[in-house]
């Protein structure tokens, strides 16, 4: 195992322009594992009620991902309800969430995967991120994201947890709301104080920004005409830039740079369908391809 | 004479949170001509009134622009007071507008000046455009740019006048008033339909997106840490694309993608000074040394 992802595992129930979708599979770790599944093996915590479908747990072992470490309770699983408005796909509105199992849950990483080398800690509580980190015996490279709200409610927590990891990801408003800098090269530079040597800010259908020490880049989105869903997207986004360094365990200039650009390319596919529905159908050769159609998108030659 | 350019020559009031400059050089055709100096001869087409500083005719001067379609006239020059709030520095609030000369005012091409090859409608009322066009005999290319005010206010004449251009140049939310589409790949196939060969959608601090049958492509803007004053900024990113068109009269694939090269350089240079500040003073080798710098930051290699 290499690559070991903790989050939340959900159904969400969604409505877009496109359409109305109940109780699919959603939550961070879940959009995360869809991802990264195409590039190496993955282990999977979270904690999941005793209404979790079965087709999704099969869906699950069918890329490969150990479940180990997925723990099971007594009651409902997290359920997100939300909606997104025509002309505002950036922008998740929420309905309803009833937090069921996750309220109280202390994740609990089988022993088996406490030396897996490369850890990705999905949107969650940063204290049971923190709880996770300190399961983990030495990781090589530890990635990491947040949302407004644990920037809003638990920033001290957050705060003392990134200065532990390697990768920070966080998109635009994020990292303003978190860097308190408006300018996002200023942002990702208030960041990279905060200890991570990685600052990735995803800015939606205005693509990314690197930045660290030695290197400073930005892509453009890869061009979706129709977004379905844009649930994940992020997620699915972090998923690429680990898989992808977790499969070459290289973190060179060229890989970051190559990571990024299936980052891109993953997120594409996963907002042109509901919740999973394409992310988990497509295959290394349609990546391959569309990242090829990206290449020439972004490059000025 | 390589390039023609007609549209507004103001004097601008500004506030930003950088500070507060009176009665600036600004307008449109300013800002175009400016930036496009650079890269070829230009001919200016504009109306100033009896206030209009000698200084600023000198700067026009002192850039081999020529101003005998420049119309002088009784009253006072065009004034736009303006203010642009932290953190939202993409939005200019507009607190007074003063038309002076502007005000029924029909465009003078001097006859040495209509068989001028290429041609830029900067921002302006597309009634005025249009005559400007039609003084123009068998131009080869014709670049148009338009604003929110024209789209509401005007939409009929903006539309028939788009037909007869080349490339229209337009930001984000125009393109989707225009176009009437959220998505911006959408928004560029539906304005391409209205003529121009070429599309091009400015996203400001996102970049930009250029659309034709044959290529598309887009870059990230070029990282501005300290963004003085945006005012012009669109104009520059169009006088550094017309510019180089102009002065290398070839427009395959190659040259586009250079042309919004030496766009986005030119436009980050307008932003780190107030008004003409900044670009008036830059020299082609910054320019080339920041064009290095910029294709390095949006490389995928």
């Amino acid at each position: 195992m290499s690559l070991l992802v903790s989050g939340t595992v959900a159904l969400d129930s969604i409505k877009t322009p496109s359409g109305v979708r109940p109780r699919l599979l959603g939550g961070s770790a879940s959009h995360f594992c869809m991802g990264a599944s195409l590039f190496t093996d993955v282990a999977l915590s979270g904690v999941i009620g005793k209404d979790f479908p079965k087709k999704y747990l099969k869906l699950f072992e069918s890329k490969n991902i150990n479940l180990d470490s997925l723990i099971r309770k007594d009651g409902k699983t997290f359920h997100w309800n939300g909606e997104y408005k025509k002309g505002d796909l950036n922008n998740a509105l929420t309905k309803a969430t009833e937090l069921g199992v996750l309220e109280g849950f202390v994740p609990n990483i089988a022993e088996a995967h406490r030396r897996i080398p490369n850890v990705f800690l999905a949107n969650d509580d940063p204290e049971i991120q923190k709880k996770v980190l300190e399961s983990m015996k030495q990781p090589r490279f530890v990635g990491l994201d947040s949302m407004n709200l644990w920037i809003e409610h638990k920033k001290k927590s957050l705060v003392n947890l990134i200065k532990r990891v390697d990768l920070f990801v966080a998109n635009d408003a994020e990292a303003r709301a978190l860097s308190k800098e408006d300018n996002l090269i200023k942002a990702a530079k208030a960041l990279r104080k905060l200890g991570p040597k990685m600052i990735v800010i995803k800015k939606g259908e205005h693509g990314v920004l690197f930045y660290s020490d030695s290197l400073m880049f930005s892509y453009s989105a890869y061009p979706v005409e129709e977004v379905v869903d844009p649930t994940g997207a992020g997620d699915t986004f972090a998923s690429g830039l680990m898989g992808y360094l977790s499969r070459t365990k290289t973190f060179n200039h060229k890989a970051l740079k190559q990571a990024l650009c299936y980052a891109t390319v993953l997120a594409s596919f996963n907002v042109e369908g509901f919740g999973v529905a394409r992310i988990s159908k497509v295959t290394m050769a349609e990546i391959d391809k569309r990242k090829k159609k990206f290449i020439k998108f972004i490059s000025y030659q």
